[in-house]
C-alpha cells in the first residue's frame, strides 16, 4: 500500500485564520500550499513551509485564479497566456521561498475553479501542463484520478511532464468515475464508509461506485481535508488505516 | 568610465500601460522589473523579461509595498517579518519566471516608498538586507549612492550580501549628498546640466552640489526614466555620453 | 432625433491613466462612471463626477466584476446573491459620492463581462434588475438595444424598473441584431459608415445589417468611445450629426 | 446611565470568518460595519446590515485604509484628498446598502490605523471631519474620549459635524487619559476590573487611571469586542451592568 496523503494548507490570509495546519501536518505526506491568489500571504507561506519542513512533508504549489473574495472557487474566463503566466508566477513565488528554507517544490496542484476547469477543459489542462513544462526545473502536476487518467498521462508525457493522480477519501464516485455532486444523497461518505473506500483503494486500487459497481482508480495520493477537529481526526484515522 | 544605466520597467498593469519599455530597453544595462505589488502582472512580467533577454539587459527585482492604487509610493508601517516575507515573495516570483527564460535575477532594488524607507531607516534597510541574505542564491541590493555608502556597504558585508550604488542623472544633490526636494528650485536638471552631471560622475566620480561644492559619489549605476519620449531621448543621450 | 450619447469614463486607476475624459465630456450626455472594481478609485470617481457636473452630463454607475487586472472583461461564475450585492455596493458608492456633489445617479450600465453576461443569460439579467429594484431609489438599467428589447423591457417592468437601450455607433450588426464579432471583416465601421449608421438610427430608428437588410432598433442612447484622439474626434462628429 | 455599547462587526471576508456577530448583536446599540477596505465584502455587508436591523441596532460606517492583508492596521502615508475620497467611498457604499434595507448610517468610526492616525494627527482628524461634513447628509464622527475631547468637539463644530466619544471597557488608562500600551503590565483589565471601570464610567463619568488618579471622561459609548465566546460573555455582563 503506497497511497500518499495530500492536504490544502496555508489558506489563512492576513488576520483571518483557516484550517488546522499545525494539527494536520504530522499526518500527511504532501502539503498543497496556497500562493497568495486565493489565500495565503507571504508571511503565511513562510510559516507553512517551515511547518512542512519540521514534519518532513513534501511541498507543492497550490495556485489559483486571482480571486481572494471568491477563494478561487469562481471559474474565470481567462486567456491561455494569462493562465500560464499566473501559474508560473505563483509556482515561482513559492519555489524561491521554499528553496530559501532548503525545500523543493515537487508538484503543483491547481486550486478550486482552476482545478475543476483543468479537469473539464482540455485547453486549460494543456495550458497548465505547458506552463509547468516551460518552468526551469521539473515539477509534477497533480490532477484527479479518473478513468481517463491514461489519456491525461499521455498528454503530460507528450508535453514533457510527470503526473500525480489523486483520489478523494470521503466522496462517493459515480459510475463514470466522477465525484457525485455534493447536492446528491450519499455524495459525502460517513467516516466508516470513507475508511472502507480508502482501504479498498489502497489494497486493490479500486473504488465502489454509487450504484455498487467496482471501478479501477489509478491513484498516487489521497486528498484529505483539515478544516476542523473532525477533519483532523479523520485524517489521523486514514493515516492509520493505510500505514 | 564604467557607469551602468538602470531603469524601472514593467510598470504597466492589466489593461493600463505605463512607460516606453520597448524604446528604453536597447539603451540600458539593468532592468528593474515590477513584481506585481505596485505594478506589473504575471503576463507583463513575462513580456518584460523577454524584452530584457532580447537586448541582453540584466534583470533585477523591483519589489514594493502591496499598494496598487498608490503605486507603492505610500509608506506603510509594517513589521520586519512582513517586510522580509514580501521581499522574498516578489523576488522569488520574478526569479522563477526569469529562470524559465534562461535569465538570472542579479539584484534587487526596492521601489518607491520601500526604497525611501530603506534609505531613511536602518531597521528597514537591515530587514531588506537580511531577506536577501536568506534567499537561496546570491542577489545584490541596489541602493542610493550617498556619502554614507561605506557604512551601508559595511552593513551589507556583515549580513553577507553585495551592494550596487546608484546615482541619479537628472536630479540636483544638496551638500549632504541627498537629492534636493522636487519642490525646490533647480531640483530637476535640464538636459544640458544632466549630461554634464553624468559625464562628471562617470569621469571623476563626483557631482557638483546645489551650492557649487564638489562631492565624491561612489556610483555603480545611474537611474534613468523612460516614461515618455523625452525621457527616452535623454536616456539615449546619456548612453552616448558615457560610452 | 433624440438619441443621447453615452461613454465609459473614469477608467483610470491610481497612477495609470486611461481615456481622454476631459476631452470627451463636453460632447456627451451620459457618463458611465467606473466604480472601483474594474477601474476607478475613490479619487478618480470624485474627479469624474466633478467633470460631469461641470458639463451638465448625466451620471450612471458602471459596475463590474471584481477584476482589476482583467479590467472586468473576464466572465466570472458568481452566485446571484454575490452579483446583486456587488451591484448594490458599487452603485451605492458612486451614488453617495455623486449626491455629495449635488448629482443624482440616474442609471446603471454593467461593464465588460458583466454586461455581456447580462445580455446572454436571463438569470444574470434578472439578478441585476432585482438588485436595482431593491435599491432605495429609482435607477434605470442601460442594456443593449436588440430585437429582443421588448421582452427585456417586460422583464424590467415586472420587476419594477425602467430600461434605457443603447446602440453602437461604429459596430456592424448581423441580421439577428447582434454585433458582428470583432474578428470578422467589416465588424468595425470606418468613420463615414459609422456616421451613416448613426444618422439612419437617429432619423429612422433602423440600422442596415451586414447582409444589407434593414432592422428596426429601439435605441435611447448611443455608446461612443473616447480612448484616444481619433475616438474623441468621432464623438464630436456624431454629436454634430445628431444635433 | 446612558452609555451605549458599540462593536466592530462584519469583519469576515469571503470565505474567512471573523467575529461572533450573531451572538454579539443582541447585546449592543451600535454596529460599526466594515466597508470592504480592511474586511467585509458586499455580501457580508448586506448580512451584517440585516442582522443589525433584526436587533434594532444603529449602524455606523467603519472605513479603513485599503489594506486587506494588513487588516487596516498599518498606517499609510496618504494625501488628504485620498483620505477624504476613501472615507466618502466607503461611507457611501454602506449607506446605500443600508438605505435599501430601510436603515440609516448614523455615524462613522474609522478603523485601526486610520483611527489611531485620526487621534494622533490633527490634519488627519480634520480631513476625516471635512469628508463627513461634505457628505450629502449628516453623519456623526465617533472618536476616542480623551481629556482633549472639548477641543475635538470644537474642531467638529467649526467644520459642521457632530461627535460621539467612545471609551474602552477593558483597557487601563494612563494619567493623560490615553490607553496604556498593550505591552505594559495591567494594560488589559480582568473581567472584574473591567466591570468596575464600566460602572464607574456610567455612574460618575470618571475612570481610575493606572496610578490611581480619578479622571473625568466624557463618553457617549463604550467599545466592546466580540471576537470569541469570552468576549461575547463580557459584553453580556457589561450590558447587564449598565442597564
Amino acid at each position: 500500500m503506497s497511497l500518499l496523503l495530500n492536504c490544502d494548507l496555508g489558506e489563512s490570509f492576513g488576520n483571518w485564520t483557516m484550517g488546522m495546519d499545525a494539527a494536520v501536518m504530522p499526518h500527511i505526506d504532501q502539503a498543497n500550499i496556497a500562493c497568495g491568489f486565493h489565500a495565503g500571504d507571504p508571511l503565511i507561506m513562510q510559516h507553512t513551509l517551515a511547518l512542512a519542513k519540521t514534519h518532513g512533508v513534501a511541498v507543492g504549489a497550490h495556485p489559483a485564479y486571482p480571486d481572494l473574495v471568491g477563494f478561487g472557487r469562481r471559474s474565470m474566463n481567462i486567456s491561455k497566456a494569462e493562465l500560464k503566466a499566473m501559474i508560473s508566477y505563483q509556482l515561482s513565488a513559492l519555489e524561491g521561498m521554499a528553496a530559501s528554507q532548503g525545500l523543493t517544490v515537487e508538484y503543483l496542484k491547481p486550486h478550486g475553479a482552476m482545478y475543476n476547469d483543468m479537469m473539464a477543459k482540455t485547453e486549460n489542462r494543456l495550458a497548465i501542463m505547458e506552463a509547468i513544462a516551460e518552468h526551469h526545473r521539473p515539477v509534477k502536476l497533480m490532477l484527479q484520478a479518473t478513468p481517463q487518467w491514461q489519456s491525461h498521462q499521455d498528454e503530460a508525457q507528450k508535453i514533457g511532464i510527470e503526473c500525480l493522480f489523486e483520489a478523494f477519501a470521503d466522496r462517493c464516485y459515480d459510475d463514470d468515475g466522477k465525484l457525485l455532486a455534493r447536492s446528491k444523497p450519499g455524495a459525502v461518505h460517513d467516516k466508516e464508509t470513507m475508511l472502507a473506500q480508502v482501504i479498498q483503494l489502497a489494497k486493490k486500487g479500486t473504488i465502489t461506485t454509487v450504484s455498487g459497481h467496482t471501478l479501477e482508480l489509478q491513484a498516487d495520493t489521497l486528498c484529505v481535508h483539515g478544516d476542523n477537529a473532525e477533519g483532523v481526526a479523520a485524517i489521523a484515522s486514514i493515516r492509520e488505516a493505510i500505514s
